[in-house]
């Protein structure tokens, strides 16, 4: 098979690559750590492009290149504006920069989201992860608000209606949690990386959304400890617990938020890894929304979205105006 | 003047010493860096105890010793169990423990509180600050509960009533504060150490409680670094704006569960360094909290007062029962 897109997935620690097809199907793909904050030697974008895709160029060399994420922020490759949110597809499509390779290609960068306001908001790679999952949901599912959760360091909240990225919001909650692990008190006496205890998860999840939650994160984490301290919780179990509290915290307000500017709770469409998606899936439903699912694939979905509103590839005769 | 007892707040980072006379003065007065976790090479707790003291005893040699903190740790020179709240200062004089140092003196090591419950609390070192302050208050201040703020990298809320801790909650803020700033995304943009500015931190608190704080620290403490981003705030400013955001969070999560639980919010005593408690007050009096007062030499007048009820000093005849 042709290929007709060479889309790049290239965030702060690592880079993937597709090779896509003429229906936007993958056709080969490979990832490698060569994020914008890990590049070889150097900090050379053009050696790591190379070794991704490359020999995909050197086979097919008039192949059009997207790329989305990091890659295009003030510490990327080159700076791409952000997109003003609400935004829709044909917006970020009209909205790419390109950098040319060392060897001549073109690269075509996807700018970010940023949302306005009196707590602006900003988004690089996931803006193109939720325009592909808009691309595989059924064309019913477009007419009423839809809520896109991406757990991750960060976790975005997206609210899209009819194609368009209409509002989000920011947890930090996986990267706090880290550096609570790593650096705080905390870490002296739970201990990472071992099975996920389940019970200890959904207990700070249940602690999080109970009467007990009500004085937060910054006095609830504290029980991590003390809950060992006093032997209910082991050193394994205190990590799990941890998770289950933070993410059981973000579960609680984004459901009392949402639920003061919708009225009601969404289903929630999440992207992202599937370990993570689950504990969050847990969290959610505990806080009383429902999860439509996970979607697979969303990032290369997005970018041929994108490359298609971008003319870079052929638009199907009978396109939805949404995607 | 005859000093008549030497007393220790003998914390994780510092100890200070006090070497008290006949009503409780203050005599003598020194600090060092030599906390449980920054002993003189060895973790030679007799080498800083002298250091700290042994001049005074050695030239008042009868005089009792007493000793509070994390020093009476499991970490510390001996591990004292702690007492369960409700603990009343006579409680914890009569669960004192003692270490014989290398010279043969007798140190009476004060337990902490430990309050039962599914989230559990532990606090050594600011129940007798707690003590201390009430000493100070006038006769009437005890009939109604008392609310007493101990500001720090784990900031404690105690409940006091007639002289008897009931009830205290812990935040980590200080702590999670720091370890964002020093390890998290965060860091990368915002600058510390440079001179306060009010205006960066009653944003901060602001944005806390209003609808904006609505989603909670998990993640408001992005909007530092898009506030940022966006040109609104300085790298310095970014540091006050943080601290703002998350003890405005405490002071709002503080004040909804103290009324839940009160039905009204109680005037607030703060004890900590003068700066700390300064941007707790604002934060205090912004959630409608009344701000009572910041203690001076809570520390000294607590370890003073377990010491007579321990009858290690003597107790004037006409002692106010709960003191």
């Amino acid at each position: 098979m042709q290929p007709r897109l060479i889309a790049l997935d290239w965030g702060t620690s690592s880079l993937r690559a597709y090779c896509l097809g003429a229906a936007g199907q993958v056709l080969a793909q490979r990832g490698s750590s060569h994020g914008i904050m890990h590049l070889p030697a150097g900090n050379d974008f053009n050696a790591a492009f190379e070794q991704a895709c490359g020999d995909w160029l050197a086979a097919a060399p008039g192949v059009p290149v997207i790329a989305c994420g990091m890659v295009g922020s003030a510490q990327g490759w080159r700076e791409v504006p952000y997109c003003p949110a609400p935004a829709r597809v044909a917006d970020l499509g009209e909205r790419l920069q390109t950098v040319t390779t060392a060897l001549g290609y073109t690269v075509h960068l996807v700018p970010g989201v940023l949302q306005h306001g009196r707590l602006p908001n900003v988004m690089r790679g996931e803006e193109t992860q939720v325009l592909g999952l808009l691309r595989g949901l059924p064309a019913a599912a477009h007419d009423e608000p839809l809520l896109v959760g991406l757990p991750g360091s960060h976790s975005k909240w997206v609210r899209v209606r009819q194609g368009c990225i209409e509002h989000f919001d920011t947890f930090m909650t996986g990267e706090l949690y880290a550096v609570a692990c790593a650096h705080s008190i905390l870490g002296r006496t739970l201990r990472q990386g071992e099975p996920f205890v389940a019970a200890a998860f959904e207990r700070g999840v249940t602690t999080a959304l109970s009467a007990d939650g009500d004085l937060g994160p910054l006095s609830t984490a504290f029980s991590a400890r003390t809950l060992g301290l006093t032997g209910v919780l082991s050193a394994a179990e205190q990590a799990d617990y941890l998770s289950g509290l933070f993410i059981g915290h973000e579960a609680r307000a984004l459901g009392e938020v949402t639920h003061a500017r919708q009225g009601a709770l969404p289903a929630v469409h999440l992207i992202g890894s599937e370990a993570l998606c689950r504990r969050y899936a847990t969290a959610l439903q505990s806080a009383g929304f429902a999860v439509a699912g996970v979607a697979a694939q969303a990032t290369e979905h997005g970018l041929w979205a994108v490359a298609q509103a971008a003319g870079l590839v052929e638009r199907p005769p009978h396109t939805l105006q949404f995607v």
